[in-house]
């Protein structure tokens, strides 16, 4: 199969580790030290070889992403002209891979997600595969083990004969927490992780159904991508293609006319959605505290401090007396400081940042 | 008059700012640019031209005095050979200069305290003046209002006389919680700022019955100072001088004699002895803020965060969501979050980095 890891979004609620120019897939998070876009490689190398993995980003991640994935083939690093959401990103290197394999089968996965047992992951990719082969577009939910609110999720409908999988009735939004705990006792739902399988032949027909002016344009990209005008026709054709969603543009009328499958993964996932989130996946040492950067037992000078995140990245000593479930990460140029709980509004503070046109903190 | 001020001690509950190399004295913590001890100087001024100010100090510090006080003779920098408390700083200055003016009365004060009425400050040391004139060590007491834990205390006894002041009856350590309050409740207190004022010829007379190798070593000093030999004098007395404090060595045991006196002063007076209690005497903005350092409103970025002490000295921006009653010190190499509450406990933090041989971050 094929592999496409669209690697777009700056994580703003990581600020002010990830950044504009040094998003959070581009930093290692997870205790030891690959970046996250390279855990999330490793993990999918037994599923495709490099020259079937594809990476859609921006202009200003292109070189980070080539030196941190030395076996990634250059002309595989599919470079946008700019930012215009997953549809166009995803369908850009489907529509590519097609042209090339028209039985091709692809998966599409974020570049900033953490996963717990690798093994089972994969098993639920591979069984995605086979749902896909029957002509459905397949996404991997996550089976939930809290009333998250900050997730959307998945209802599923019914079984799909022989296979772990189940036909979706309905993509839902981020509940408010009531519904959520309705979603959780109903075992109805799944999280949805962004996780895609399908025949490119399958996806295309989705979006000349749903979306025909993407598909156009793709068609028209992909038809030039591997002679002399493929950058001029991708230039020229972009910026005219519609700013949307794989799940608003895509995946939602196709689940209302019956064509999406879901199979549900339990191998421990994990969105790396903010401080807090990250905190709760990662090995917490004395006291609970997790400390992440180089020289953790260096850095973090703690007296009384419990269930805490610290990331002195920036190289100073970080000292913290007296403190309990709070974040603290410092960096060249910011210092935050919050509770763990308010760790989803640390996308305010890139807000107010933005709004005083501090773009250099951004 | 004259004025002594002794220059010595990090202030290790102000770190990080406060640092051996850097104490607190030589910073500006008061919101304008003028550091504690050139605030100290402009509220003596009126007392003492510079010609009769000494300031006595390490040799660590000199130059970063020399600079700040531009207007001060340079010999009236006393630099200490080494550290040896207080009694042998403040008995150096009160010898030489006796030796010049037999009849001199000196005030001795804290390079790094904060007063707010200044006028009432000067009042309440020509008060002091006065009964030293009778051969009395007078310290001038601050008049409580808490029963705080941190400072030392003096009972008060008997009126003397004409003068707003009183004989002192004994000196006390910091008190626990429940001393302090009774301590508070009586009226019959004071807290001991380790303000002094007296006729250097009454402080010699105490530290010939009291200190006698004190003040014989001070005597060869003060003889040789004016002569070529002073410093090479100086240098070899002074490591054979006790290390005392002058609370210990001199006050206490002329209190027992009867020969301490005490002025109160009403003035707002403050240690600055840590985050808390500077945060306290300044003026603090929207939501309790306090925001130390050059560029307040740019680099303190606050959502939610009241009653906190924010010092983003260190040039970076400090983001703050969701806190209170918080300090949050960013320097150019160490960064300290704690409550205002453990602001005492500080110096643990200093002592942990001693004890790991850090010396570069003390």
């Amino acid at each position: 199969m094929y592999v496409v890891i669209p690697a777009g979004g700056s994580g703003t609620r990581l600020w002010p580790l990830s950044r504009a120019a040094h998003p959070k897939f581009l930093h290692a998070l997870t205790g030891d030290s690959r970046s996250l876009i390279q855990t999330t490689l490793d993990r999918l190398a037994a599923l495709a070889p490099p020259a079937r993995t594809f990476i859609v980003t921006g202009g200003a991640h292109a070189a980070g992403i080539a030196r941190q994935l030395p076996d990634l083939p250059e002309e595989n690093i599919l470079v946008e002209p700019g930012p215009r959401d997953s549809a166009p990103a995803i369908g850009l290197a489907a529509a590519i891979i097609h042209a090339r394999d028209p039985e091709a089968i692809m998966g599409s996965f974020h570049a900033d997600h953490l996963v717990r047992d690798e093994e089972a992951f994969r098993a639920a990719v591979r069984a995605a595969a086979a749902v896909a082969r029957e002509g459905y577009l397949v996404t991997i939910g996550i089976s939930p083990t809290a009333p998250e609110t900050g997730y959307g999720y998945i209802r599923q409908g019914a079984a799909l004969g022989d296979h772990d999988a189940c036909r979706v009735e309905e993509f839902k939004e981020k509940p408010p927490r009531a519904v959520a705990e309705e979603y959780l006792a109903s075992g109805r739902y799944l999280w949805n992780a962004g996780m895609f399988v399908w025949r490119t032949a399958t996806l295309l027909e989705e979006l000349a159904r749903q979306l025909p002016d993407l598909h156009a344009g793709l068609a028209r990209i992909a038809a030039d991508w591997d002679t002399p005008h493929g950058a001029e026709t991708l230039a020229a054709v972009w910026p005219t293609l519609p700013k949307v969603t794989i799940d608003h543009g895509i995946m939602e009328g196709a689940a209302a006319w019956g064509r999406v499958a879901t199979v549900p993964g339990r191998f421990g996932w994990n969105d790396v959605g903010d401080w807090d989130t990250l905190a709760r996946v990662l090995a917490a040492g004395d006291d609970g505290n997790i400390v992440l950067g180089g020289d953790r037992a260096g850095l973090h000078l703690a007296i009384e401090t419990r269930n805490s995140l610290i990331a002195p990245v920036g190289g100073r000593i970080v000292a913290t007396l007296g403190l309990e479930d709070i974040v603290v990460v410092d960096t060249a140029d910011a210092v935050l400081v919050c509770p763990r709980s308010r760790a989803q509004d640390v996308k305010k503070l890139v807000d107010a940042l933005k709004a005083q046109g501090r773009d250099a903190h951004l």
